[in-house]
């Protein structure tokens, strides 16, 4: 018998940057995806996720990984809002493609987030090529075990 | 012919944090003073110099040194709010007084950052047990040179 | 065309610690090797290629990943003798294999480190499960990329 | 009823490096002097005490601090030998006084060592202008607070 993975719900996205449009994740079928769930207010993503989310959008070739931002704001809703998310990233220099989950409309959990099932910030969710979820990581994660992860992932064929 | 140190200039602040009531500098007359001018979409403040001042803080004893954050929003007016500093302090645990700089009406430089000449942010500003700027610092400085310059002020006299 | 990698030279090796018997390329058939070239008083092996070397002694599963260390004394030969350096591995806490690489006898580079044409330390050198050289570097390498090829390195088919 | 400070027990050094002569504390006084004890086969000596015992004798001035290096081989005597310890400090650009501490003539704690009663490498000891013990640390310490104490000792005044 074999493990099944499940393949990747799909993003609900407000609204998108660094990109000329929106991006599904069947868009990306054929390339490993890093989604890094963040919030600009998480001390961890700012120090840790962010920097390295950012370091394996310029290391690996663009048409083997993809690098996707998503801001999941689960508290302070009112200050972590789209405008200062944009001041954020221009401040950060982040220039991969970043999205605003979609809010619940009441402050709570975002829909992407909550689709995920991911338990906070930092987050991080590797798929395959096949767009299969392959790693789901809560906290920070070492480079070394990131690079391996994704090399691995790299290597495998994509969709017939 | 001695070197005659200026009288730092007074804080102009408009709304204080972590303290119970407004702080002069005059009021800290007898202790060394390290202000950190920040802002809280500053990489380099978020990096370096607002764990450095909270270190400061820990380190030396209250009685000796007195540590001060100035939010001294210059760009990104629109989200820089007194919400999201607060925000901000409570992620980052940044536990000192911190005040939001005077702003001069028009979106431009705040009127205690102008005051004092500062350049950018992160900038620090040492004040010696009478009130007297020592030390006034753009960027990032080391850990040790930092430790050297407080040193020595705190060995000195304080005002008769 | 097809790029051929080639076989990597054997390890000639005066002296073994950390294994119960020498060991050869060709035993570990299967297997992806990474090889650590290192001098116990280079600064860069102990701050950065050391360390390293033990993440990935740690990270992977030793039936997919094995490291060796060979220490190719090409310099200061009188101090950097079999008994320095079981002080040395003994006070780093260094348990994966090394080698002494065997000394050429007169105080020029060693027979590994020459076969493998390295130009100095720490150098690190990849093998797929193949015996085949897919990596080659001397100096420091960042953890993120180090991990990315050793996982597609470990993705791939051993020997038929 | 004041504190009193002891005068640091003299130096017992076999050979030293990087001075043209030998060094006593006699002839420092009016500086403060930073004695770092280490070993060059000792792990938080190499990545932490040095490095901060370098960065101290580049930061302050000459005439005011004194860096001295005290090789205080207590173990491993064999391979911790003048002609390594030259490698090592010519390979890690130590250049400020060096001294070895005095051998007790049967591989135990050398003299001066005992003299200072220091546990172990790293530790490092703070004079004051006048020659009297100041701050004595085993283990590693932190800049901003190594800083904060060698400043307080240069605002003092040396000997009458």
């Amino acid at each position: 018998m074999q493990v099944e993975y499940p393949i990747a719900p799909p993003l609900n996205i407000s609204q998108w940057f660094n990109t000329p449009q929106a991006i599904t994740l069947e868009s990306l079928r054929g390339r490993v995806v890093l989604l890094h769930a963040f919030q600009m207010l998480c001390p961890g993503c700012v120090s840790h996720g962010l920097p390295q989310a950012l370091k394996v959008h310029r290391l690996f070739a663009p048409g083997d990984v993809a690098v996707l931002g998503v801001h999941t704001v689960f508290e302070h809703h009112a200050v972590m809002t789209a405008a200062a998310l944009q001041v954020f990233m221009h401040e950060y220099r982040l220039d991969f493609p970043i999205g605003i989950d979609q809010p619940d409309g009441s402050q709570g959990v975002p829909l992407t987030m909550r689709a995920y099932g991911l338990r906070g910030t930092p987050s991080l969710v590797l798929l395959d090529r096949q767009g299969r979820i392959r790693l789901q990581h809560f906290g920070s994660i070492d480079d070394l075990a990131l690079g391996g992860a994704i090399g691995q992932l790299v290597a495998e064929p994509g969709p017939a």
